[in-house]
């Protein structure tokens, strides 16, 4: 074995760099901590669901191509990375969405499956979204998936396991919460769990319909599809709190979303970001606004390389937008994106814009296209079925205009199977040149991303100490919240202790 | 479509958080720039080739459980993240090792395969090596491949294709380059291009030997064995210029590796921080330190997890060396490490320590066994070589308890064949839940790991206009190391014009 002739220091000593931010903070510091706390301030948390730095390249990649840009055009995202978060879980190197929102919300690692309650005692855990709410500020969710699903929920609410999320949505409407109605504004799909299992669409086991049960009390306004979201004036004539449902369950993929029934999440986002500004307008405090783009996480399940590329172009549209009212906005504000892990293993093998074209070709996901096939009426008729898929699938839909007989084969005889949709995925990832390396989450780290337009908070998220730049563990962004609002997560967990974690009527959910 | 309500800026405008770090640099560059640059500066730039996101996580996550650490017991390197550089080349979204070592070195993105070539006009550009020796700076070159390779030539040499290894060797020594001898120390493998063809282990088609020329005129002093590196005295015993070369081609695998006759890197970087740091004692300029951890690139292109884990762990540990080191250095000294490119397509899915027992049980790479294998002088003997496969492959070998006839014969029956090694390596890869994409390259963004021991250099590292922090592409290092050493490169591609970028006899090389 070697020696080292140079002295062996503590593993984890501060490195020059670090020293250097460290006395940077302390300059910056003559902002005294306590006035910076109380000042008026807005936080704007994005979670892209599953989007890892190979889909990033791929969705940077994809756009050059489409949009013939030159090879150093970058997205938004790009110019904000800052650090990198790990992600495993107390039960698993490889986190699931729920206890990584765990980890983010309440800044502690529980089992896969957990809704901020605590791995060994079961008790819940106080959130980022509560304390806020307890300071006075205001708290708004948007999503394209159930508003009910573990990221959306998890900054105020608290079960057993994730799949209970028709207790989850009394919570989030503050029905059983210790602190009343915490959530402001909740924008999304996941109308099901709202809705009695016994009416078309409706998933609560209970019976109740938490839809009517607002309207008729008052507590709460409703926009429940698209003609009653554009009455939302684009957030100038929104009533809070405010509850929108625009979907049974998910919002439909970018790629086949048809927008004249569904919003945008940036239309979704432009809604909230006007609202909370509203209502902020005359209060001591600002908001607290938590964006996801649920569904990289879906298409990355589903191994669908078209799908996955046009979900994070529009998370990146909402970078964008959200980077604007930044620059705007009066109030001091910090935004901070992340994803709470990868989905899928992609890797993205392409080396020139014709890998790109079957991506940029397909005009649906592998999921609809799989669902038309079992849709189709004919599907008896082997001759009508075959043409179907050569003319619907893979011409019209993924956009082919070459492809061999076996490929045909492959699809038809996967049809009534579960492998249906992944066998159409992968006619496109084949000719692109991406790989997935499994239909679950893996354990890389994923990317954090940051922009303010204050200094102080810009500087907050640099700080050494309880900042975010260069790489970090997930429960670290709590530490980050409480560096510049003061939140105190144990006081918050006290108060929720008395809480109802376990539904009596457990039901479904992913 | 929405609309946006918010006035739309230039995509690329400065963020707030630019906008402040910039404030902060004009502040910092109270300390004059051109102070700053004549200082004298150590600058050590570490590549592990090949070396992805998934690739740290699965060394970290392996360290943990073989060393029994707590689950937040992180890498040295991941205790320097500072952002990540996008490597696309100019012929190709996937770049390989020459056209990436040619954007790091040179500024210029080329075409893959080509070494410090404008990609239309073929002639020579100028690089960091070059401009540093000009300045007086002694610059060193530490690998463990071999040292004509595209990471460790790029800092001096020029030719079409990084396959003219004849041609780069003399490059190296400064034979037929205009500026004569531009490095001062030179560590790795690759004896083969220094030696005639018609001597065992040469590659010279012209059959010249080139160690034997240096000795004969005594321009270069020399090591070729584990003799003559350890009579170095860890680099006390060193005469400038030094080439030691310790193996024919790669110095072997750390898993294979027998420390009695091959060097590690640690020890190279021991010898070569010593060495340069009493050569420019009493000189005005510092060092330019180049060391690659060349064969996670090497495991990635074969698919080996238990290769690659410890790869990645030995640059680990040469991180922490330099780390010493820097924080004991009188001279101002900053480090950047990066990788190339990402190999492999890794993607990471193991839940639990038992996991990451395959790739700890395994005693050798893929590829020893394999070559194991093929020398086992009984192979026409069917039983002997099942019996040979299970007890030296797959018990001894890989470590495993148990396995399958079905796994034997897989094994048995690609004898003789190029997927033997890789059919070893799957049997540790499916038991550890790690998946590979391609057995080349990926797109993927790599990291860039960064520190100092003098405030104006971490500063320099952070400056948004041309530091490293955030998202870049690679050609920007050249730009920070012009930010901190006021180098010139196209001065020096007027410099190097007339060298010869073509060999006359082509040769090998991959």
């Amino acid at each position: 074995m070697q020696k080292f002739i140079f002295p062996k220091l503590s593993q984890i000593g501060l490195v020059a760099l670090a020293a250097y931010l460290y006395l940077f903070t302390n300059l910056v510091d003559a902002v005294p901590v306590n006035n910076a706390i109380s000042q008026k301030q807005n936080i704007i948390f994005l979670v892209s669901d599953g989007m890892g730095a190979a889909s990033v390249q791929l969705a940077r990649t994809f756009k050059q191509v489409r949009d013939d840009l030159e090879f150093n055009d970058i997205l938004d995202l790009d110019q904000y990375l800052v650090g990198t978060f790990r992600t495993r879980s107390n039960s698993s190197y490889v986190t699931d969405s729920a206890a990584a929102g765990t980890a983010l919300a309440s800044g502690h690692k529980t089992y896969n499956g957990a809704i901020n309650v605590d791995p060994e005692t079961k008790t819940p855990l106080g959130t980022i979204g509560e304390a806020l709410k307890l300071q006075g500020y205001k708290v708004g969710i948007v999503v394209t998936t159930r508003v009910t699903d573990a990221t959306p929920c998890v900054w105020s609410s608290h079960a057993l396991l994730r799949g209970q999320e028709d207790l989850i949505a009394e919570q989030m409407l503050g029905i059983g919460h210790p602190l009343g109605q915490v959530n402001d504004l909740i924008l999304g799909g996941g109308r099901n769990f709202f809705t009695p299992l016994n009416v078309e669409g409706g998933a609560r086991p209970d019976n109740r319909s938490l839809v009517e049960e607002i309207k008729a009390n008052g507590t709460w306004t409703y926009a429940g599809n698209r003609e009653e979201f554009d009455a939302l004036a684009g957030g100038e004539n929104v009533t809070l709190p405010l509850l929108g449902l625009f979907a049974e369950e998910d919002i439909p993929y970018k790629i086949d979303r048809d927008e004249s029934i569904y919003p945008s999440l940036v239309e979704e986002v432009q809604v909230a970001l006007t609202a909370l500004t509203k209502a902020t307008e005359d209060q001591e405090k600002g908001f607290f606004l938590m964006i996801e783009a649920s569904r990289p996480d879906h298409a990355g399940h589903a191994n669908d390389a078209q799908s996955i590329a046009r979900e994070v172009l529009e998370f990146n549209d909402v970078i964008d937008l959200v980077h604007q009212y930044v620059q705007n906005a009066t109030t001091n504000t910090v935004v901070v994106s992340t994803a709470d892990h990868e989905t899928g293993g992609l890797s993205v093998f392409g080396t020139s814009p014709k890998d790109y074209s079957a991506i940029f070709n397909a005009t649906h996901s592998s999921q609809y296209l799989a669902k038309e096939i079992e849709d189709f009426v004919n599907k008896d008729d082997e001759g009508a079925l075959i043409n179907f898929i050569k003319t619907e699938t893979l011409e019209k839909g993924l956009g082919l205009s070459s492809y061999t007989d076996d490929e045909v084969q492959r699809v038809q005889k996967n049809v009534g199977t579960s492998k249906l949709a992944p066998t159409i995925a992968n006619l496109t990832s084949a000719r692109s040149k991406v790989s997935w390396g499994t239909d679950g989450h893996s354990a890389i780290d994923v990317d954090i991303y940051s922009f303010s337009n204050t200094p102080y908070l810009s500087h907050k998220v640099l700080n050494t100490k309880d900042g975010l730049g260069g790489a970090h563990e997930n429960t670290d962004f709590s530490i980050f919240i409480k560096s510049i609002a003061g939140i105190d997560l144990d006081e918050v967990t006290d108060l929720v202790s008395n809480i109802t974690v376990n539904s009596t009527v457990p039901s479904g959910g992913d």
